[in-house]
């Protein structure tokens, strides 16, 4: 059904406030949550709120701390709050590094659940006029190509770059599905797609709890898309001193948020402005046969957005706004 | 034939210095050249001195200029020179930057010809025990998910990361086959893989002529291997001033340097150790059916330099010593 948007967000920081979270606390994770829903991304919406880990029902062990600052950078202990909390901090703490100085990278550990919809913190950054970069790690799912073991996270990575009208946000998880993509399949008994995951013993499965035990493939099925994987599995594991390589999924979720000022090479204004360009010349080329439009990240997500927030409602599904009463 | 590898040394250098290079310029291309070759990829190797734009053809404009530096990052014009020795000039300042600074970020425009094997770049950097990302830009060829035409370069990325061992170093083509793949198909008379390519009318093409007259794939054909292509476009476009979209292919080429000191977070030697410890395990898991090894970024290119280092020689087609005769 159709929900104002503003009824909405008063009704999922009402959600989170009634339990261990602050008004302002609330206010940052409803935030990130209704951008999921806005930009058309619901599996990273107010789904959160549910199942057997609810963000609202997440107890913090303490408030997160930044265990190692430089001026360039920061490493946070999350203290067990909730993914997208300690990522809000993170970004504001990268963009206030790239503001002063060109360049910040904060990285993120001890953190609970996840960090919701991550082209949202690198668009935080495009607003500045800064690159944004941002990688998510997450409990061993997929397997490297040659591998049938769960070895990486399904390792979401994300790409931002200002323009003068809406940012490229370029946001993709390095796996064939994601973990949710299986969640969901088995919760409405359905079959995953051939092709993208393994059962435990190495052979191709549709059966979605089958390949809960096994393996998730990387996106291309091949060793490009695990070669990326491998990246996000470093920025997000060593790097910041999270788990890696998790097949048991008891460690904790590493995250690295990255802010370039484009001031240090050509400048914030032509850098925008080379952007839309470049979109211009995409926009300009041919489509393919039965194509209705050349991909461009961040173009549909922006459009959709942009649409229900000049109708200023949206439509939830009903079961979905139970969770919210 | 076998060749000892400081015989082959020898020809290049002395290839390159009989035309336009010192003997300095000429030991630096050479490096790269060698790399190539013992690590396996020889499609960046001496064949470079070979065709229609051979290296040591080149004629370079000016001295490489630095157009703009700040402390964390510089922006090179490289004056027509080879490709390969502005990226050496980049990588150096990158360094230097990176170890007083933790940050490193050179951008360079208007080289000539190819960067040879960026991953060499992205060793340099290792080696200082930092992360290095280089990213290598070129006349459009590859086109957009949902489009027919040539919009994006071939458009390799690569990023390397320190073990206590030999380094990780993931380096890939966004296309789902190189420019070189389609000339060398043409030069034998032979077909290029089914489904990589398209001719000028978006009609999936085996024919490498029609192909170089329409467009590369992006590697996984759909939008996410077109999301990274434009992710390197932007970054070796609008991001150091260098040309972008460049269907025609008269641009300049850019190209982007950046390493990044793990001190700014879990420090230098953890990170090394911990990346060690993520080798280590990913070699642990299991293999896959049918699988003789899993596939780790750098492993196979480390020992096929081993090898060729430890027997001091190397093999090389008896056509392509001619090159160097």
């Amino acid at each position: 059904m159709k929900i104002k948007i503003d009824e909405l967000r008063n009704k999922i920081e009402k959600v989170l406030s009634s339990t261990n979270y602050s008004q302002e606390q609330a206010k940052a994770i409803s935030e990130v949550l209704l951008y999921a829903e806005l930009t058309g991304k619901n599996t990273q919406g107010i789904l959160k709120l549910s199942g057997t880990e609810p963000i609202q029902g997440i107890k913090p062990e303490y408030e997160p701390k930044i265990v190692k600052e430089t001026k360039l950078s920061a490493l946070i202990d999350g203290g067990g709050n909730p993914g997208i909390l300690v990522s809000h901090l993170a970004t504001k703490m990268a963009i206030e590094k790239c503001k002063e100085f060109g360049f910040g990278i904060v990285g993120t550990r001890n953190t609970f659940s996840s960090t919701g919809a991550i082209g949202f913190y690198a668009g935080e950054m495009t607003k500045n006029g800064f690159i944004g970069i941002v990688m998510a790690g997450s409990p061993g799912a997929v397997a490297p190509f040659g591998g049938m073991d769960p070895v990486f996270g399904t390792n979401p990575v994300t790409f931002g770059f200002p323009t003068e009208e809406w940012p490229i946000i370029f946001d993709m998880a390095t796996s064939a599905i994601t973990w949710y993509g299986l969640v969901r399949a088995k919760a409405l008994g359905q079959k995953i797609p051939d092709g993208v995951a393994i059962d435990h013993e190495g052979n191709i499965t549709t059966d979605p709890e089958e390949a809960m035990k096994g393996a998730i493939l990387p996106f291309d099925k091949n060793y490009k898309g695990s070669g990326l994987s491998l990246m996000v599995e470093v920025f997000t594991g060593p790097l910041v001193g999270a788990a890696f390589a998790d097949l048991e999924g008891k460690g904790d979720w590493g995250n690295i948020f990255m802010a370039i000022d484009p001031e240090l090479l050509v400048g914030r204004e032509e850098f925008k402005k080379q952007n839309t360009e470049l979109i211009r010349k995409i926009k300009a080329s041919r489509k393919a046969k039965g194509a209705d439009i050349i991909h461009i990240p961040g173009w549909k997500a922006f459009q959709t957005k942009e649409q229900h927030e000049k109708e200023g409602e949206i439509e939830i599904e009903e079961e979905l706004l139970k969770i919210l009463a």
